[in-house]
């Protein structure tokens, strides 16, 4: 197989750095490029990076020159594609503008994602909305995105269960640390506390959600979200890596938890029919303990090796009446919920020989 | 006002001390007796305890020498009533035991609170189910239970919105460490970390809240418990002091967001008509800041100094529907929801006159 | 006794929010001035800050303007002396400038403590170093400085020991994240990590400790400082409030560890004979359990209630050579560490009369 | 390579599961027998545990039946060595006795290691007291211990120095829980919070130090220990894993840090000569960053990956006088503080044909 060259845009931050982990040594994608901001260009990335994921930093970018995050350096000729791992706000612009150059964005940034033309692509549960870079206005870039980091775990344990017809969904997060950047939360703000607010996020979390689970029209080329009405409140728990979320879900008739548990172990999508990378041989695992899951238990959990955090964890799924379960959902929020979600929406569409026809060729 | 004399039966575990530091200089106790196991029986109070109440450890307890918590050591010769913090197995029997011997019990133990003739007294919300205590199988003392800890957050930012119409309920925790005593969870499991799972903490929570919302037949003698449905999940957090809760409550009709924050601010019950030492100048506290309440800044919330902690504060009230709304409760599990709670209540009694009537007299 | 004028500068953060809590309802001092950066000019106290010590802003000062800390703002006929929250940058001129037009300053800052005729004042320990402020510059103000956080522990409780003739110092510490100001620390950074290095911090804590117990010349208007050897490793750790301390004295000659703790428990100084306001009645207290002083449960140690938190906890003594011993320091780093001690040495200039001496006569 | 058969005694607690963990896939040796308490026998090894690792029981393990930790369920015939992860108390006795029944134990308790005839290896520093085992009093076994956890980092950054003449040492620590086991430590002791003792700790420190750093005389078949003063002080602070240590140095003469750093580098012992499978390439790790090492970044430190937590990590060395250093070292207290270090000397025992020799032949 053919690879091809990616680079990351904003690889120093918390998302940037977890790009640059499971972009080692990877199967499809070489990792040719690697941007920050105006004040690293000409730096190696490893003596510019605050490296914070453990001692680990990949021997195979220490010495990669850092460039500067802009259309001027970061060029067709070098580059087949990019990763994005910016801020959401210089996100917008460049991101258009790179798109408009000619090269493939797969954005981890808030900032496209609610772009009516612009998918929120997971694999497993809408494969057929990448269809939508189609209709977008680049004359052969495009803008993947994925999805905001709690509404990746939510997702990923309501999307089976939508089949049994569900009227209404209420989540409670309690969100780590690392969700917020490397220096985002004060440690006093934090320790042995709970901040019952992260801005924005509640508002994402709902619309990120409906339209993940939206239904793409091919003909007239739009996502129409799911109607059914989602309700999110978030807060900031001391914890590093793992959102862990409490669902309740309304069905339109009566239940059973059985049923619930065999769907979601059957689940399958895409993503693990064409053995992705970065795909766990499961995207969502059940977990029986009546204890379980737990974040620094679960965070990591995933097979093979690649694939590590990026399987949702489900478990103690409760009946609370006829028509309403409750349960809970832990996701990896730099992996699923981030870097891990990109990578694997650029190796679906790899495969799908995208970037042959919008990108590369 | 004549003054009684109060004990403390398992005086030396995180709820028992937090009845001792309360109860210091209290204007109606004096507390002449301290109970604990078998083993520290004969030592002095200050010499056993593991006080972990920061360093404050009130003078006036410490050369008190501890009791054995059985019937044959405390007698109603030598207390006029006592505060039980026992575990809930212990307490079963003993707490019945000391009633039948006309010792009055105010109990922060769960064993009894589920029993049809006991009541869970918030003397905010249900001081009339006070009059069930007439009905129990004692000659001359009784039992009279405070509500556990989340029961009592949920309970106060609830009940003054039942007048609206509620359809539903459904409540998140983010429990404290010391809502599980004083060695409850090993620090190697909750650091970093949430544990979605309390033993027996959402069917407690349920039931419990139902019946303090529940109404009281004087005639048949019966509390019938709240019909609306209450749905309680239930996690621990590493945080000190304070159980922060996620209500999302579906209303009848339409509600405002207004109307709410109108009733919180002006709710008061009986315990403020009496001021009671204990009982804050209102109940509820709406905190107006979008990131409020916190467990480490809010927790000690209440004015004057006895009644710190005992104010449950309530924020964040969000629209989520027209018939539906979400806020955030903060309740001190070991003062509002524990020692505070059964001291509150035995002031009330007090005031009421109820040990004259089947107590000390 | 006649009352005088206070003013803050740098009010709103970590240290200044200390000295707000500390000087409500002082004996001796009418808090008239708060200031703050440019940016919150004209702002209320209550809006702009972001309080960060509990559920208790005081009240007096939530309507208060914030004033620019600038010499054009701050003027002599407004305020009969100052204290300085400033960080170091901002502080050295500012200070300076303040002093100049007849300002007394009792600083917190760094920036000035090392300068030549500037005391660090410990009126425990080193009260005659106030003197060295008649060799200052100014024609009419003067600034006397507290010391760094460490080094407030530290020297109280290496003081009482010199007599016994010390011939060199090792301390390593645990600092808290309050040291560090309000966002100092990321929480990513440190949650469940120890961070083996403050930037500068073993430098000042060392060269503040030899000038602190240095001999202060009168005639040559000059403080010698202390020839023993102080060698200073410092760590940042999670804990909010309280830097312990680790310290290994070697002596002269043999000692006796009964010795040693009888010197602590008499050891007081001019603050207590003065019955200044926030001097506590010991400035050390020596702690007999195998396993104190920890940080949650003695940082605010200290009677009577205004001097809670000015108390140095020391404990474990042991024995580790005939001439040397081992033992453990706390310190409440923004109180005794910052706020509380700028206020004691104000307390005690006024009670010398320094006010009029120099000031604001 | 023949290999051999390993048991577990005491698998199933904290030390317990690092030896599973570890020996996964070991290249000399298969897990063939798990034991632990009486009351687990008969069940499974993955229904008992409580696994604390991470997601990563290994799948060898847990269908596994566990013993009891007794002499009749453990024989010769099952198994050709075991490690013991025993706590103190039941580890004086069964360890002995199973020496004599003929069975090797590299034990990782505290029990044996100050006996006279008991080698605290550490193939890197002393792998010629192995030979003392010829003198221990069983006809065929042996038992051979691992260091404490903190001594294991404190000699692995002294022992390369003392070729320079060392003349005093003096050690602070900060402790990690994992160190106390799976409940040693109740989170509300230590949240936000350091303790300054740890039980038996510091004793332990400074005589295992010299014990390990001594001197073996093979014809008088003694240990005589190290003569240099080492202090200890120990604490225990909110970190799950890595046990961080302040240590300052006195020489008797003048040193220079670029000497020290350059020894540090190019120190490496037996383990490495005979590329041991749990050897890392080196077993001190120099560190230049200011900030280094810290337990979350550094821990698992150590290649190849089977080697993962067995370096130690040195950082931050200064210079306090013309003869004396300071430096911080880093050493993860489950693996090359405790179960890595048994299989490490397992390792080295069997490369040396000791099995041979003493025990299976």
């Amino acid at each position: 197989m053919e690879r091809i060259r990616a680079g990351i845009i904003g690889s120093t931050g918390m998302v940037g750095q977890q790009f640059v982990r499971m972009l080692d040594e990877h199967p499809y994608f070489d990792l040719v490029m690697l941007s920050s901001s105006e004040r690293s260009a000409g730096m190696k990335y490893g003596e510019y990076v605050n490296w914070s994921l453990g001692n680990e930093m990949p021997e195979y970018v220490r010495e990669r020159e850092l460039k500067r995050t802009t259309t001027e350096d970061i060029k067709m000729e070098d580059v087949d594609f990019v990763f994005s791992a910016l801020p959401s706000a210089p996100a917008k612009k460049i991101e258009s503008a790179l798109a408009e150059q000619g090269i493939p964005v797969f954005s981890n940034a808030r900032a496209n994602r609610m772009e009516e033309k612009v998918p929120i692509l997971v694999p497993e549960i809408n494969s057929e909305h990448l269809g939508i870079i189609e209709h977008q206005d680049f004359q052969k870039g495009f803008i993947v995105t994925n999805s905001n980091c709690t509404a990746s775990g939510l997702t990923m344990g309501l999307y089976p269960l939508l089949e049994l017809g569900v009227s209404s969904v209420n989540v409670v997060t309690y969100q780590a640390l690392s969700g917020a950047g490397l220096t985002g939360v004060p440690s006093l703000a934090i320790l042995g506390n709970v901040i019952p607010f992260i801005r924005n996020e509640e508002e994402a979390m709902e619309a990120e959600t409906k339209k993940i689970l939206g239904k793409f029209d091919r003909e007239k080329g739009r996502i129409s979200e799911l109607e059914t009405p989602v309700h999110a409140s978030c807060a900031r728990v001391p914890v590093i890596n793992g959102h862990l979320e409490n669902v309740s879900v309304e069905f339109q008739g009566d239940v059973n938890v059985h049923e619930l548990v065999r769907i979601w172990k059957n689940f399958k999508g895409p993503a693990q029919e064409l053995k992705l990378p970065s795909a766990p041989e499961s995207p969502v695992l059940f977990m029986h303990q009546e204890d379980r899951p737990q974040p620094t238990m679960d965070v990591y959990a995933g097979k093979p090796e690649r694939a590590a955090g990026m399987v949702v964890s489900v478990g103690r799924v409760r009946k609370k009446a006829d028509n309403m379960v409750n349960f809970w959902v832990l996701v990896h929020n730099t992996v699923r919920g981030a870097a891990g979600a990109s990578i694997l929406n650029a190796e679906y569409a790899f495969r799908k020989g995208i970037f042959g026809e919008r990108g590369i060729c």
